[in-house]
């Protein structure tokens, strides 16, 4: 029986908690938070697990197999790091770490000790994504033309990220799942409407990322929409799809559409394409909770000591993406992206 | 009674015919296309019109007094300058020409001869537009944070243009009659993933325009969407806007919702700001044709020597950020937005 | 060449003219109607068609060889009679005519003068219906359990007719046409809320159709609505299905629903049934106006002496119910069904 | 401190129990149901409340000041009767009981008693509902017209009772609270396409109430619908209202829509009627739980001594609406509505 500790109790931290508390694998053994208050509410919903106000004391505590981390992105690396020099294995909340350079040393820790390290980047284990990952893989969608999507909502500000790190983490790791092209270049612009004398972060952004052959995945996200919008579309050569999670029913929308060259030289002069239109299916979505299998998939692969799917690396390559945002949005200018495998091979030298 | 003549009988140019057809205030008297088979069908609608099969010939008839231009782009300059040097009004399909030069060069024929030099920015005679120029100028809506708009669908392909020059020349057109700040830096991206060994043009773009105070406006243009949307988002300091003309009963939603910094410092600590959300209010919207009033106010502008809403350097300014946005695009760099009262004034000297 | 004469040219008339104006197949040789600004209008628009004031008038010219009538409901039925008996094929808007008697009479004097006698139900020409019907007739539906249609609108509120006789017509005939089962008993219920002295007629209904096996029909019809609303829910035992002819790309939805009794004895205390949920489906479906198929389609039984899809018998069936419907409204009372054929049998004798 | 039990921890017990729990105006001291398995559940999560294996033994038990019964409908009233008479309030799930004659001996028992008697409807304690009793009293919707709700899904199927008594009784309850007119007439059809030897129960039903004024109420209830509708339009002589608690920033739209007979007699004979329209406006809705809000009112009802919103009488109109319409229903024909006063009155003589 595993025993896990839970890391914060604040925003995701009691999703975290309730998953592993009704997990037959394992046992919520700990919670720790600074915050009393936060700490007596889990205390009294698990009355089974020690609530523990320090950090250090339950990373100290040798009962403790697991830690699944939910506290502010700075404190990922420290917490995480600590937690794997201590021979625990670790889930951590997305995004992996606030920089490359953290998620290399994690990821390079975790191997030498031969500890799980996983980050959960929740979308990847809906069952919406999935039917997506089993379309692309199939070759129904054919050639991926473009992946757009728009991630808005009115809030929620945070004190310590901005939108980027918020909500592109999201479209970063559902792409990285997804399309099977590597990304060389991003261009990227925010703007910081909302902002007082101590408190100036972006609150909308555009994020544009140029893979080698040419096409573009496109993402929106903003803090200051009036209407929340969740909407991936996806162009592919032979269809085209629509993903909205806030579409109950319809979740997935595929388009037997495309467009396609004339070959008849006489009426080229007259249209250059002509346009396919077929019928559209909304597949049957899996409806179980993602965070239930995040949480099962950690403990499957602390068992079996294979890699998760959204594992160190995983959460390198999204985090490499956001540093590649925010620096094009810093500096006004197109950023290539660091090759992901390299800079971890050359991270574990 | 003014005369007027339509040049080109093709996509838009029975728009164009039907509403100077029903127009108390003109005659119709001239409809000229290449084709033979698209005249015949003018001529058989229009009995009353004269139908030419040359646009230099219905260019040299005496009793024509003003022409509508519905051409391809790449013939809208030399067309209009010769209309304008045979002293005629000139009414010109958007975008007004190929390129800023040209546009400076029409104007100046215009204003030198006295002419009527108008472009038809149908959008701009919308009902809904008009509400939404209303609610901007009442102070209704506060601060513009950020202005964006997603145009995409299915198609249709041009021989001779790209997706940019169709259909982010409405998103700019609209943008510069709404938004009241000098926009002063673009940035574009787009692809191709449509093409053959004789076409390859962009059919999707993502546009991004700098305004001077920082604030960001966004487009995104596809003809390779499976769902047509148009969706225009602002986000106001007071109020936030959606607008969708294909919400025929909902064109324009107005959202009383906003962010604000807490001024209390002991919840500074805990959430950083404050929202407000408030009704949601759908005004009514005149439903009339658009492009009835722009023929109409084509007719008015000729009779009282008065500019039009979209005169010369209006149809100047939009081309100026395509150019923009285009050169972005070729050179993969941000590009600097010319000013085009600048502009126009030294094309003029 | 069949020369056809439009009768009434009000509302529904100019797209009957339209429409036999562009059929290859036919001539539109005149237009009647007693306005005289309606039949300038008409004249300017076909100048090749005759326009002519007097109904009368047209029917007695010999060189017509059919007419279409769209004039108001209480007229059908005299200028379709005289229209037969001066030998003339004969279109009528639906619904036919204003009682089941007049219906008998108009299909026994077509038959004796081996004329045609079609109704325009233009919902059964749509590609929507008819992919309703393959899809009833596949098997794929399965029994159907219910038929469901709301619609409603604000307006148009007519001087002569009130709103089951103007919009339950359009589900009487699509039910008609799509679903294989007698209907026995009709129960409905009206209201006039909005009268005055002169004019007091129902403008919203809720009409109930009870079918041999006992399963039902339902139709809510309304005038009054502030939103406009066509939809239709179709439960068969198989699948389930949603037609929206106001949801462009989703005009029908088919679900893979569905409810069984369980088997097993064990589970039976727990729960009762158990549901399947499977895929849904939009299929496509053909656009084109289904105004011009009534057209071709009564030129084509006119040269071929065959039934129309929508003939006499189908527009009695039609009007069988609505008599129905209005008898159960005035009375406050289930009103049987009489049954169509027996009828149509008896008023032949 | 009231001292509440609850009794019956199935579908809704779970919810009365958690509201109950963290209302700081009572003690959730105990918790009944016949099932182990739930009861454990029970005691898991509220370690504090006695689980109770047997609902005479919570009764028996002389520290319970009150109980809410979330019970099968059929045990409502012997239940309510015993805690009734054991000197305990009560709050009963929807409906209050099985029959008009058992709502009225409660009502009496609970007045003879002095004790409070509520039933859950829970519609009316929303943000929405009471939003629609606002502009229903303010005189904003003028004379309502009609009344229409259609409540549609997949299943759930239950073993005791059939859709009318599941989902109208939402139905009645919020139109008892909102309309201020007089029902004296129900006609109700209802159908039954899913039975088998041992269950035939109407899974869908059709039920039209007529009010004094001879205007109509009409509800859609269909445990056979692909998808989910909660859709009710309510049509007003001076606003139109659509009532959504399905679309989460728009569950109230007020239309500013009408028609009104035009004064001209001229104009009389070309159109009969003007219609009107303006804004549409959707309020913001509070959308704090409303069984909160109903335990609340319990419980202050249980201080105060006053009625309850909804209380014993409004929980009988309930009934007698549901008995009219099954009565309909099971008999074929338009059935009276019996006057909920006067049946107490003599109910109590």
């Amino acid at each position: 029986m595993i025993r896990v500790g839970v890391i914060g109790y604040g925003y995701w931290g009691p999703n975290l908690a309730r998953n592993f508390s009704k997990n037959e694998n394992c046992q919520l053994a700990a919670i720790a938070d600074l915050d009393p208050e936060k700490l007596a509410k889990a205390s009294r919903l698990y009355p089974g697990a020690q609530a523990i106000g320090s950090i250090e004391e339950l990373l100290g505590r040798e009962d403790i197999d697991a830690v699944a981390i939910a506290t502010p992105l700075a404190t990922h690396y420290p917490i995480a790091k600590q937690a794997l020099e201590s021979g625990k294995h670790v889930l951590v909340e997305k995004p992996l770490a606030a920089s490359s350079r953290q998620c290399q040393e994690l990821i390079s820790i975790a191997e030498s000790k031969g500890l799980a390290l996983m980050v959960d980047h929740t979308f990847i284990y809906t069952g919406a994504v999935r039917k997506l990952k089993e379309l692309a893989e199939s070759g129904e969608l054919g050639e991926v033309y473009y992946y757009d999507s728009v991630r808005v909502n009115l809030g929620l500000f945070q004190n310590d990220t901005n939108v980027l790190w918020d909500l592109a983490t999201h479209d970063f790791s559902i792409m990285d799942f997804l399309v099977d092209k590597k990304p060389v270049r991003v261009t990227a612009v925010g703007s910081t409407p909302v902002r007082n004398h101590s408190w100036s972060m972006e609150s909308l952004a555009y994020v544009n990322v140029e893979f080698e052959d040419g096409n573009l995945a496109h993402f929106h996200v903003n803090w200051l929409s009036p209407v929340k919008v969740r909407r991936t579309l996806i162009g592919g050569s032979r269809k085209m799809v629509i993903y909205d999670p806030l579409e109950l029913d319809n979740e997935i929308k595929i388009y037997d559409k495309g467009v396609e060259f004339k070959d008849d030289q006489e009426q080229r002069y007259k249209a250059l394409v002509q346009y396919r239109t077929g019928d559209m299916r909304a597949p049957k979505i899996d409806q179980s909770e993602a965070l239930e299998r995040v949480c099962g998939h950690f403990l499957e692969c602390i068992e079996s000591g294979q890699a998760a799917q959204t594992d160190g690396p995983a959460g390198l390559r999204v985090v490499q993406l956001l540093e590649a945002a925010q620096r094009s949005m810093d500096e006004r200018r197109t950023v290539e992206v660091e090759s992901a495998h390299s800079a971890v091979a050359s991270g574990l030298t």
